[in-house]
């Protein structure tokens, strides 16, 4: 067949009623203003499961692929160039979104992904043969299997979007919220590098150091979690496209997954390359649990600043009240006046959620079997989902939490007055034991520190010369002469 | 202020731009075409945080809880009747779902779900404003904290309408989706009482059974898991409304919960009560944990059934192929032909994703302090949507995989013929010890296990009378005479 | 054979160097000071896994088992009766722990737990073979699989020892210590019934409630976990023996496994009875899946209690300070005289490792196939685990904390001096709005709250008679005439 | 004092009764014949729940710790250096495992491991007392404390010691086991590289593979899981040493955090370094959460690995039957000559037990609080388990599974000759269309591929051309001359 007129049809399909498709099972009715073909209608039949769908970002990295697969198949002689331009240009108006109303499958469907792919193969198809002017669901001059999905198995395509649209989630999405919180806690740690506080272990006064330094924890916690999710990640950059059904690459020609997977990489700006091992690569999302095990390893500090916050947040009369949290909305329905720390509750929450999600990929990932890990899409659904609420929430927590925290200078003072256990650096002085004895007189009697340890037979001098509250924040053996010993 | 004149205005506001509300930190702009007020905008604003909403379900049970505590206030004579049948006639709006678009608030807000009650309380309060034709936002003549939210706090009402959603999607849609699964699991069973087919386990050959024990077993389990689900969620049936703020009740009269109760009990015909102690039904999501934790045991035998099924229909060549499962869409996008054991595929992810909901419900159960519990939303979108997903699921394997499987007689047939384990039935009569020789024989040498019988010795009289794979699926100890010795 | 003398040898075999013993795979030798034969020795060495050792109890179990089983076969008939008063003496033994050093596998093992099967089999047959002074390894007169074994299969047995040892764990550790400690935070409610606090929600202050109410919540919460794991444990009452290889009951009489349960029940005082469907009971582990969740449904009201309790004692200069908590030893090895809420952590971590536990014993419950689940050994371990380290637990938790907790009554009056949340009580006379209005005025000025509403208007009468913290803490809208409204 | 007589006494108090010991909190009676005191004691007494021991290791760390911080306290001249070389002595010991019996406490504890240090420190105290000849329990010359904890905190050198030994674990068991498994499967890899099977996608016949594909991969997924395992565990390198009480450094020198992971580094011969911020090294966990989440993506792999075999070896008379697998024991107690895939099956728990750990890990890691995570018990017992079993069982999954593996061949070519779905080849040429045809005839009429292919209009050349199982295990396009089209 020579190249067809292509006109310039608007996406759309103004028909109602049905319209008839086919596929190996046989006929079926579609609604006729839609692309998607019979398999894709079959699927939305045994599979209206809740309702979760297959994220859209799925289909865009699959736009990709089909694109990218068009070309290399049209540069090696194997399509007519017309043919790989048509799939080129609808695969563009997948990529932009412009389709996606023609993807409704659900997320519990068959665990390769195929329906999914169908559905693309199909709209694709059908789009095409609008845009020649053709009959819907004749499967030319675009066939879905033959043309759009030429080289090309679900097997090792559905595993390739499934990573382009991860990396892209976390890429451009939760990486950067992350760096931008870690920068904030940074920036507060600097603000406030020479605020002493109590600290506290176990939930119990400590000695001090200064706010500045407990954020300098937060945000080298941040740092590693980044760092880690970082290398992580890059599993993801290796595609399964290329080893077709099982692996082997039957269908597709030598060195096609190394074609297609530069191609991808040159359209989406990403170092994607051909996976070393496509057995590996189709049997196993490997790449994904670590991911998904690495967003979650990523909460484990978001939880522990999100629980710091609302704590020292905690007041206004009976609480810690050692930061002031921003009052974003009334708290109570009931109680007027009441503010809660509600960004740091929706962070754990999703921190919660991120550890559900994950625990489902685990299990998921473990469950393949033979050439093929037949639980992708309950995969996909959750390590996308974490991406997304991750990166959002640490975004808002940033903005209406951690950038608008203020000290309560007040307390912080106060505590410091008032706590006992700054005995410790006397210790190196006068002994655990005896230091531990001031201690304990100071609890029992009721007594500041100093008036214990004078009553204990410290004197004042030696007393002023330890327990400065602020040296006592560096590291260093408080000495007699009121220095530092190194 | 007397009884306004009620209007007939059907629920639309069909304004542009937008409307100033008001909440006690001060005015903002809401969009002039919502009911919704100041709390909710804020929270939009503070909390758009993925595409997790909070279930309109949870609205639903709202309506109940609104709709009963204005009777209830109403009859104490706290709330004059007009406005409590105004806030009643809303509530019924809310209900059946005529408002669903007016709630757009997230899951990831605060861990009470004060944002998505106030969000109730004044989409009512506006909506019966404009019933009466007075100027929204004005908080009059139905104030929503004053009046919708009369006697009533979010700490108390919220996981009174987390229960309340939950229950009905256990007792109208799990429970009755799963007893339809273990009905369609028994009918099989009978009709497959008498059909001898080589059991197996640790995958292994082993001793027969008829297939329709093998799906007794199935039937057994979703019985015991039903009973098990059945017994945890009358829990749910505990309301803690009337505790107000803290547990206490105070704002509330005496009795107030009981009475609230009782009217949701009415409205809804589900035996719903006040809880006994208001500190725990609001310090903790228990009932809730349980729940989650019995819908996650629900799956461990959906998961083995569903397994089970794939693993016999294997094939069609080099498979198990015992069962022959119904091929409801093509399996592959290049390899034609192929038929897939798609619906086991989406049941055992769904129950994977019931399994990672449950952990973050879990998790979020015991996080709980003091007085409330904070992470109420992350847990009630769990449960939901394990509850949703299931259901589904468990009519949709019904539908198309269990009600539609077939035995593939040829293949139970010809496993019986070959199966070696029947040696079994020997043992008790020759000894295990030589009963295994033979079975190793047997194997050694790739024979038929009476080859191999009768080559070590034992007759075939004997042999025949012992090894007959009908009886062996009964209980009794295969006697030398042909009976079966009791 | 008739009845040989069985002499009165104790327990004991006091060789060197090894024995040879043999199984279906030929000639292996075994250490001669021990009794297990040829299929124990083969799991030693192939499963020499790490330090997790089949649990005792499961052997402790496995001797009722033989015990009862031998009993039924005499009474049939099938075994001579000194057979099986051989057989019941040495299950004795086994009972009693007498031979515990004789059961010496792995947990990582067969998914059968044929290996521990064996194990009881090859020991019973070794000790009886002593006791009538026999030649150890002859497996004559007492054969481990043909006598000790009779009827039985691991694929029954294993799983209704695994029932027997749960059940008693459950029944005589877990549920008593829980109602021990529900029964001393009854009796601290009790106690601390009349002391009036100011309550926390979203850990900020909330309107006040009694330290008893607080503490009925705890309790409640305990007790509520208790009624669901007892209600639950009735499963375990459910024994698979009688199945024998696949559920079917072929080489067991008809009726054994009815007998045999009778016969166990007898022997423990439990109600134990043959579970209904055999092929449910051996396919799965379910009944003690729903235990091992119900163990983790425990463990969420007791993170709540063990994290409110610690939080409340947190101090003793900055923190809450509510509570004093005993101090059971020194708390820092370089702080002096600092006292943590070390029982607290503790129960944490515990309730911390019964959720993995119970995450373990979830997926393992569901990877059964056909007519076995193989994975119960890890089942077995991880719910003997968590029942162990939970019934302890809450034992040393309510002695070294619950018991001994007091409170800091001057802390208590302060924070009801100083909260603003009972500006609550205002709300019902002055509308949310004007309520709100002084609780931030009170905020923003760093004034009492009386000090805030008399500033705002309302006089010093109606406060009085309405903000009364101790009536604050029982339902009632307070009413301006210093009543409760009703 | 100047440097005692140092006496050669071997390790061991043979004393019976009790000795006095005393802390802060006063004199507690100790076992005469042990060397710990007061604090061991109290933790013995308050904390004997189950069965757990904080594992050795943690304490042959803590050996490690204790002589580097001697050795750095003493070139700085804080300690005379016989004091240095006494404790250095000691430690030696505790790292060589000679003081095994004299760290009996358990694991829930502290949650800061503070009584395991004072454990460490009272140890190390009186063995170096009764080298010199003094009194047990005096503290003189070596006072636990001020001598052998000097500089130290539990907060900083627990996690300390939890990284060393944790490192260990990885380094030295973990990752040799899995290099091996690894190099097993490649071997098989190449061994098999030429045997041609059919392949197998959602358990359903696909195109053919090679067996030593089909290995490649499995050893494909280990060495990413290895990579993976590699880089995260590098995070253990750095160690919280020298942040003391709460990571200011207060009371030790500045650089003795340095000096002294420094000194540990040349002690074990690993690169440990001083980590980058204390603050965050001692408020959390992360790196032990990061690498306890890499051991269970390493179970990912591991567990379709295990899966895999058992379902290829499944049989021998009604399963998959292509791998044929070494026969360790006796499979069944009833059912003579059963072999069943327990190596695999002990995997698969294995995986489990090492997915329910990890969610233990990650709950404990993200409940750190302030300048303390007080749940580091849970967390080194768990990720200390998983290292164990998960490196014992690779090796043995390896040496009596996989190893020993044979294929059976006849299978393999028995099922080439029936598939059908190397229609698959015939796509390109005929269409998807026609090829799906070709199928569902072979099947509806139970007919051979090639059969259906010509009853269906394919010519026996053109079949014969295509339709090469060795050829279609490489990519490529099948071409109708025999060749691959590239």
């Amino acid at each position: 067949m020579s190249a067809p007129r292509v006109r310039d049809v608007p996406v759309g399909l103004h028909e109602n009623g049905t319209r008839t498709e086919r596929d190996s099972l046989g006929e079926i009715e579609v609604p006729a203003g839609h692309y998607w073909g019979a398999q894709t209608q079959r699927s939305l039949i045994h599979f209206d499961i809740g309702d979760d769908r297959m994220p859209k970002a799925v289909y865009h990295a699959y736009g990709y692929i089909k694109k990218a697969a068009a070309i290399v198949n049209a540069r090696a002689g194997r399509l007519p160039s017309w043919q790989a331009d048509l799939i080129s240009r609808v695969a563009d108006e997948v990529i932009r979104g412009d389709l996606d109303e023609e993807f409704p499958l659900y997320v519990w469907q068959t665990g390769s992904g195929t329906q999914s792919n169908m559905n693309v193969n199909e709209v694709i198809s059908n789009r095409a043969i609008q845009l020649v002017g053709e009959r819907l669901g004749s499967k030319d001059p675009i066939h879905p299997n033959d043309h759009v999905n030429m080289g090309q198995s679900s097997n090792d395509t559905f595993v390739t979007a499934m990573h382009i649209a991860a990396a892209e989630a976390i890429d451009d999405h939760v990486l950067p919220a992350a760096a931008r919180l870690r920068e904030a806690a940074e920036t507060k740690s600097r603000q406030w590098e020479h605020v002493v506080k109590i600290g506290r272990t176990h939930l119990e006064d400590a000695t001090p150091l200064t706010v500045g330094q407990e954020w300098s924890g937060y945000a080298a916690q941040l740092g590693d979690a980044i760092d880690h999710l970082e290398r992580t990640r890059t599993g993801l950059y290796r595609l399964a496209v290329g080893g077709t059904a099982v692996g082997t690459g039957l269908n597709a020609p030598p060195e096609f997954g190394e074609q297609v997977a530069a191609k991808i990489a040159e359209l989406t700006g990403r170092p994607f390359l051909s996976a070393p091992n496509k057995f590996a690569a189709q049997a196993s999302c490997d790449d994904l649990v670590r991911v998904s095990a690495a967003l979650r390893t990523l909460t484990v500090p978001l939880f522990k600043f999100a629980n710091d916050l609302r704590w020292l947040g905690s007041g206004p009369r009976t609480g810690l009240r050692e930061l002031i949290l921003p009052a974003n909305e009334p708290g109570s329905s009931i109680m007027p006046g009441k503010v809660n720390p509600t960004q740091a509750e929706a962070l754990l929450m999703v921190a919660i959620q991120v550890a559900g999600n994950d625990t489902a990929v685990s299990m998921a990932g473990g469950e393949g079997n033979f050439e093929l890990n037949a639980f992708r899409p309950v995969i996909i659904r959750n390590v996308l989902h974490s991406a997304r609420i991750l990166a959002d929430m640490m975004d808002h927590f940033r903005t209406y939490l951690v950038e608008g925290v203020r000290l309560n200078t007040e307390t912080l003072h106060h505590n410091i007055e008032h706590s006992i256990m700054m005995v410790t650096a006397l210790s190196p002085v006068v002994g655990y034991d005896r230091a531990a004895h001031i201690a304990h007189y100071a609890l029992d009697n009721g007594l500041p520190l100093k008036d214990a340890a004078l009553q204990c037979g410290i004197t004042a001098d030696l007393y002023d010369k330890i327990v400065d509250p602020e040296r006592l924040t560096r590291p260093g053996v408080p000495s007699p002469d009121g220095g530092t010993r190194h």
